[in-house]
């Protein structure tokens, strides 16, 4: 049977995801990337099929948004669910955070039945993911002191450096347009900037792109007018991965060269880089007026490029005229959503459902995530929910 | 067994609920709402007999409310919790809805793994219940494309045209108060407006009212003053069900004629419809400060006719001086929630327990739509929860 | 073995907890306490097992917080999360609620499947336990009248006059650092005032815990300012219960006379009494701008006495130098969360790890507080659960 069949190759991989927060993908290693991504698909299987993959009979799943979100929120929520977790939103504005040591004290208050940590923030770099790992730290803490019964574990539902339930329902999007993972070897994929007047846009997905499709030997052209560079770190690691995978990875300035030839086009839009590092420095003297004209200042930025836009003549560059054409959605849909934005409506609407069903793998992705980080012995568990035929999702 | 025997009877009903929206109770079968009923009476004997009825083994209940809301909320809530779905909700003020398309894109978004969205949008005549078929339609969209594994259904828990949670509550109240659907046979009932100096209200719960009462032979009489007039199109729904079930439907314009000999009466304030349909045109502009403008002017409109209270005067005009108050709540109570309202102190309190009864059948009622939607035999399922004779609510 | 055995000593106690609120320690008899605290450590102990103390299929545990709360939300989501009740908060901004009749209507509404009500209302002396009482007349009404089908149990979050959730925890944390109940017969407690900047706080907490520890024959020593009384009711209340349980009760004005030898200190702010009582009157009148000014005016008075702080110092006053330093968190910690306040930096991080440990037991506390109100052989009920090896909470 497939399911059975995946769940051995899962045996066979030697992860280290038990008890490990999943903060940046390339800190993962192959066979971690692999697990995720396999188990999802189990776990997406089970679902399809009516048997219940509940594990937890209580325990809370707590999501904090440091920045607004609907979709990553429901992901979480429906991955909580489906595992048998119960979501607790901790709404920051009513809390007490704010100075170090408060962290330390709310990331163990809010702990003491919960499994797992889902934390969004993305706003500020050199922020986001520095709170994950302070909070984890005080997690470590409280858990080696008593305080705590078990150690959550910590899921970073974006921020400032790394996308990772975005970047892996990509690649599983990725293996399944194309066949496999090994297919992607060689192929190219365009990860470009685009045009948009919405608001400015982290650096977490195109970071989280060319940080994990380097690791699979494609072709990665990463494209952006002069001044959206991403974080050094984050191109040094896409350097050596792709060194690492025999594939390739350059940075071009115009969307025609991204997009030639390409297999996979993902045009999109983000913030310039000296502009999310102001903020970041305003932030810390909670300047938001200053904030607020930064704001203003990036998408005036942004306007001097209204010609990075996804359309047609575009797309007709790349394969076959016919590379997929990818988003995290929402996207900024010039003639719908905006007056100009980052992709034409004929363009979009061409691969519209194709976008969605990139989104319909992040709930597994997370799931997937969750089950791992609380499972010692995941390939035991997923048989024991195929074997016990009456757990069915709907009665 | 009594539960045993309405089990049966559903077996013989020819109802069409399953996979289907419940948007408006005049575009369902009688089958369709007796199974509605009989269901909804069959979960309550459960729940007081300490049987579980827990269908779901996980699943979202997401619930959109476009309007403010607190009872209709616990009713979902409860009924979702009681079927074993996770409440989930989507709070429009963090997403992006607004646009045509963006509606489109978020009814998949939210929806992975939902089995029913609940949606109240009540304040504008010409937009709820559109917004609940777009939705219903994007849904359709994604499921047909292989987006969605499953198809969510839809439940309208207050539009502009009906309000069918609150409808069929009450049905099922009458149902109880006179012994059978049968005994509703020319009974008269008095749905009357009534003067309110809060705010301006929907016109879903007379409209649901004529709409359903005149299904089963009542002689359902409207009252208002001038201008308060109900949409055409529920009038002529009900004119035609009143002679295709041998009852009658009249418009009076004066609370006296409504109460006469009456044997249930329904008092209870509404917008008049001019206002609303201004209201509804300024909203696609966002002109807020004209709409609230309006809202005051409708207050005025009311204030003209103050003297529409349900005094005890009035209700002495009843069959035997003794026909049940109706409303859905809360009510403008003279002396209580306002200097003077929809209702005198003493009637309420008279009455006062009868409609928290009436109130209490909401939940009941969306836990049948719930089920019904969802599974394909119910009579099976609901024999199945009663032979499982340890799956109790309670341990 | 150990839970057994805490089994087997419930089934002599003569409490009375079933069907009963619980808003107040001193109306609670000692069997009652000793069955809370025994209940709440055979939950820590089943939890620690992996074994499920899930007993509900399926209900609502509605919280409804008329104060700001991150610490004990969490808590009470925990514990009925623990059970299997679904948390359902109730937002007051969003209903009805205020005049006396609708606040009866309300608790109705929102109780349908409800099986616990947790209310936290400390801001204004003679409102908030008042609220909780009238919350459950309007509940024994409904259920009396046939509107409920059970009456909801309601846990006391937080009132003006105590804070039980707390003080139990506090409880249990004593008896485990002195290893039992009974060695609190003669240990001295120093429950002092102590300064704050940040805001004014409710009486509640001192209230508690000298309602509660004088119970057990400690010799309770209250420490405050000219000022800073606490409700006479409660005073007595302590004097005689002191007397009781041939322990002592004395109320001094200076924290080293209450530090001096004692085996467990409490410093912590509370609110100057007249202005707690002023602001009471001003909320009728919905005088907001007043209960500001007022608000300014107690942080003044707070600032006379900032040399009420727990020192390094002060601490070398207690026995053997070593007593333990509690607190119901947040502390204001000098140098951390604000420039000078409740506690200097170094004691604080000395008993941190304590404070934390000390509020783990929050959430057992309200979990038995829930179980022992809708379960009425709780001793039966947890023997099945340690039997039924295979309800694990993680599978």
């Amino acid at each position: 049977m497939a399911i059975q069949q995946i769940i051995e190759e899962i045996s066979n991989l030697n992860s280290n995801l038990f008890q490990k927060d999943f903060l940046l993908t390339w800190e993962k290693s192959d066979d971690d990337i692999f697990q995720i991504i396999k188990i999802a698909e189990i776990l997406k299987s089970l679902r399809e099929s009516n048997i219940s993959s509940k594990c937890f009979d209580s325990g809370l799943a707590v999501s904090i948004f440091r920045d607004q979100s609907t979709r990553t929120r429901f992901s979480f929520a429906s991955a909580a669910n489906l595992l048998g977790l119960t979501i607790q939103d901790f709404d920051e504005s009513k809390s007490q955070v704010g100075h170090g040591e408060t962290l330390r004290e709310t990331a163990n208050m809010i702990s003491f039945f919960t499994d797992i940590v889902g934390i969004r923030d993305d706003k500020y770099i050199g922020i986001g993911n520095d709170y994950m790992r302070k909070f984890g730290k005080a997690l470590d803490d409280g858990f080696e002191n008593g305080v705590l019964e078990q150690r959550p574990g910590i899921i970073n539902l974006q921020c400032d450096i790394d996308h990772p339930t975005q970047s892996l329902s990509d690649l599983l999007y990725l293996k399944n347009y194309f066949g496999s993972l090994e297919a992607l070897q060689g192929k190219k994929i365009a990860m470009s900037w685009a045009y948009s007047p919405s608001y400015g846009k982290p650096l977490s997905v195109p970071q989280g792109i060319i940080g994990l499709m380097t690791r699979f030997g494609m072709d990665v052209h990463l494209a952006h007018p002069e001044g959206y560079d991403l974080l050094p770190k984050v191109i040094d690691k896409a350097n050596i991965q792709s060194q690492q995978s025999e594939g390739s990875f350059k940075i071009v300035d115009s969307m025609e060269e991204a997009f030639e030839n390409a297999d996979v086009v993902y045009p999109k839009s983000w913030s310039p880089l000296h502009i999310m590092q102001a903020k970041s420095e305003l932030v810390k003297n909670n300047d938001h007026i200053k904030i607020s004209e930064l704001e203003e200042e990036g998408l005036n930025h942004n306007a001097k490029h209204k010609n990075w836009e996804c359309t047609e003549k575009l797309m007709n560059l790349t394969r076959d005229k016919n590379a997929p054409y990818m988003h995290c959605l929402p996207a900024d849909i010039s003639g719908i959503s905006c007056e100009q934005g980052e992709v034409q409506k004929e363009v979009f609407e061409k691969y519209r459902i194709q976008t969605y069903i990139e989104a319909s793998y992040k709930p597994y992705i997370i799931a997937s995530m969750i089950l791992n980080n609380r499972f010692e012995n995941p390939d035991e568990l997923l048989t024991q929910m195929m074997n016990n035929s009456e757990n069915k999702r709907l009665l």
